[in-house]
């Protein structure tokens, strides 16, 4: 039987711009939904429910992490400040060496990381598709899942087995648990790949009614090396290829052409902003200025634990309104509220999920999550928006819900046996370091 | 009594170049120092001891926060995402407004803060250095602390209130506790400044054998300014002033030359790198790498809680290690020991303490950070000091102890009566925001 909450006295940050902020206000969930948000409790309580003291409370719409894989959680510190080569020929062995268990494990380490700072929904594109999502399935989480497509030259795109893996995935789990599971397809980028299979992919998530998650413009030899090959850059290779007509969450876009910026105003594309790995990985560093000129949205990401080391979308939060403001020497630009609805509505555009959750109101899905404001690094709350991308940590967070379930509150979860995967983890290093 | 303390079965980060990482050592604290660090326990332990187990914990030096003002966590949120000007014309009438009071619970605050994030030793530069000074003492935490001394042309340098206040404050308190507490003197900046002062200022330095704290080519228009009005650099402007006869923390160092290279090369300055400021208040972004290749050595700060909205050192490191990756387009530079080195010896030197801890080897003082390793963030412990640098949060933060003193511990303080503290901060912003 789901449990009801209703939590008292606290502090919303709702993100809904009728009233951005509440003060010593109640919030009501029910059946996994806001059922009703004021100052003074209503007159009439769900059965079943549990009552929280909100007062040292700062409750916000969940984050979402729009472009990680989520089994590297296993890789964490495992090659670092090294050229990419060096990272690959590190990599790449160790990732053959995995087995179906590793991947589950790790994508639970990773799951029960994220809940801890505060994500209430992630998208991944990974191999062993199959695995990761029966970890989120069993972790509570939302998550919008591929499998990575690669497809060598000359191979027909139909008979890849990632790209039936790919279908098997769709076919069987999308919208599994009205929508918390959703699946998408996947181009795992422009170079390793086929225009054939550019095509095919296109048409497989035109049919499907889903989208495709690819990794984008994240190197300007990628951008080179297309241009060489195809006489046009990666996204225009793509647009001619009828990959556009479909949802499309576009990770990196670090290099990008005028031309590029129009293809994507015109389309439904998200670009995944992913600062931390960028920057670590010293593949460049990307202007949001152009998208969001252009009204293009924009997400945010981790991207894999192995280049960034973290699943924290605060910091992530706090890189990109820093790097920004940075590089553009201008403090006014990408401020606070801009980032964080980034965070959060960039987020559930990217993985088909805009007016699930996004905003605290009734109605919506309870993907809330809890900062513990007798924190010292969150004192005073002169504004909680600047609290909450500057000064935070996902470590501040003490709630995680999603769809009404407490997944996480203080160190403890509820649906993982953190002990055990961490022992699985270990288990999995001490035999990929021997 | 001084309590001692015996950690066992625990991940230690020596930061000792002759065995960098211990796994399932032992370390002891003796009258506040490290008396013994090896696998086993030593045959004797010393009296009034307690016994931690450290099989989830991760021991290393504790962090140095080079450049701050640590009142101004009262102003946290206060003025985000506006321009320099109006930054400034909401702030200046805030700061007038501050009692003493208010400047001591915002000091303790910022304490609170930095010492829940695994700070040990703090550079503070602001007005009201006393009270500064006291909440240091209090609190338990190391300090160098000086007067931020501005001058209006025309005024003799002896006669300004902030220069008697700064050498009263060398007089009274240089060497307090033994070390604990040092004072150096200050240049607010060359362009709130005269060359009077700065002459003035370098004497009572070199006299007093002390340091100058000073912010220094933190903006183009400052450089220009100088060059303009001196016909030399701000650095060199000092240089001939006689103020790098002396140890000087020079702060921020994002616009420098050629010849600013040499002379800090020359001197026994160190920069201490803000990242986290300098971007958010869009003033540039400062290259490392000539620094680095000079030998100069180069510190870490968080720079004051209202440009930086956090005291979180961990999320300095992290920039600095993302942030030169990031405009170099080198993954392999400012690589994880070498930030982590910033962050602590880097820190040490630049307060006149190299010696002092910096390594955790017998006969240092117990200036001790521990992590939390039972958190998902900080799994696999594949390499520590990654782990460290570019997975870790202030927050991982279990305890930290100063000199032998536990003064933080799973969120509770020794020293601090952080509920007294936040009540106060509270009433001082619904003053100052009426």
């Amino acid at each position: 039987m789901k449990e009801n909450y209703v939590f008292t006295n606290t502090t919303i940050l709702t993100l809904d711009d009728t009233a951005p902020v509440r003060y010593n206000a109640c919030l009501v969930t029910e059946d996994g939904r806001i059922s009703y948000l004021g100052q003074e409790l209503p007159p009439q309580l769900p059965a079943r429910h549990k009552r929280i003291d909100g007062r040292n409370l700062l409750l916000c719409p969940g984050l979402v992490n729009a472009h990680t894989h989520t089994p590297m959680t296993l890789l964490r510190g495992f090659s670092d400040d090294c050229s990419l080569e060096q990272w690959l020929s590190h990599i790449w062995p160790a990732e053959e060496a995995l087995t179906e268990d590793d991947y589950y494990y790790g994508s639970l380490l990773g799951i029960a990381e994220m809940l801890a700072y505060g994500t209430t929904s992630v998208s991944d594109m990974y191999r062993s598709s199959h695995t990761i999502l029966r970890s989120a399935v069993d972790s509570g989480i939302k998550a919008t899942i591929c499998e990575s497509i690669t497809c060598p030259a000359d191979q027909d795109p139909a008979l890849l087995p990632s790209v039936r893996r790919s279908i098997d995935l769709i076919h069987t789990y999308n919208g599994w648990d009205r929508g918390r599971i959703r699946c998408d397809t996947s181009i795992q980028s422009v170079f390793q790949t086929t225009p054939a299979l550019w095509e095919f992919i296109g048409d497989v998530a035109a049919r499907e009614h889903i989208g495709i998650h690819t990794h984008i413009c994240e190197t300007r030899k990628e951008v080179q090396n297309c241009i060489q090959n195809y006489g046009c850059t990666p996204i225009a290779a793509l647009q001619r290829a009828g990959v556009f007509r479909s949802r499309v969450a576009a990770a990196h876009g670090i290099y990008v052409s005028e031309e590029d910026l129009e293809i994507l105003s015109s389309s439904r594309a998200v670009v995944v902003h992913d600062p931390c790995s960028n920057l670590k990985c010293g593949c460049g560093i990307a202007n949001l200025k152009p998208f969001i000129q252009r009204g293009i949205p924009v997400a945010l990401g981790t991207d894999g634990v192995c280049s960034n080391n973290s699943g924290d979308m605060f910091e992530t939060m706090k890189f990109t309104a820093l790097i920004q403001k940075g590089i553009h020497e201008d403090p006014t630009f990408a401020d606070a509220g801009q980032v964080l609805s980034m965070a959060v509505q960039g987020g559930l555009l990217s993985q088909g999920r805009e007016g699930e959750s996004g905003i605290l109101a009734p109605g919506r899905d309870a993907d809330i999550i809890a900062l513990d404001l007798s924190h010292p690094g969150l004192s005073p709350l002169t504004s909680p928006v600047s609290n909450l991308v500057y000064a935070a940590h996902g470590n501040h967070v003490a709630m995680t819900m999603v769809r009404g379930n407490i997944l996480y509150y203080k160190g403890e979860y509820m649906t993982i046996d953190l002990e055990k995967v961490k022992y699985e983890v270990k288990k999995c290093m001490e035999r990929l370091l021997l």
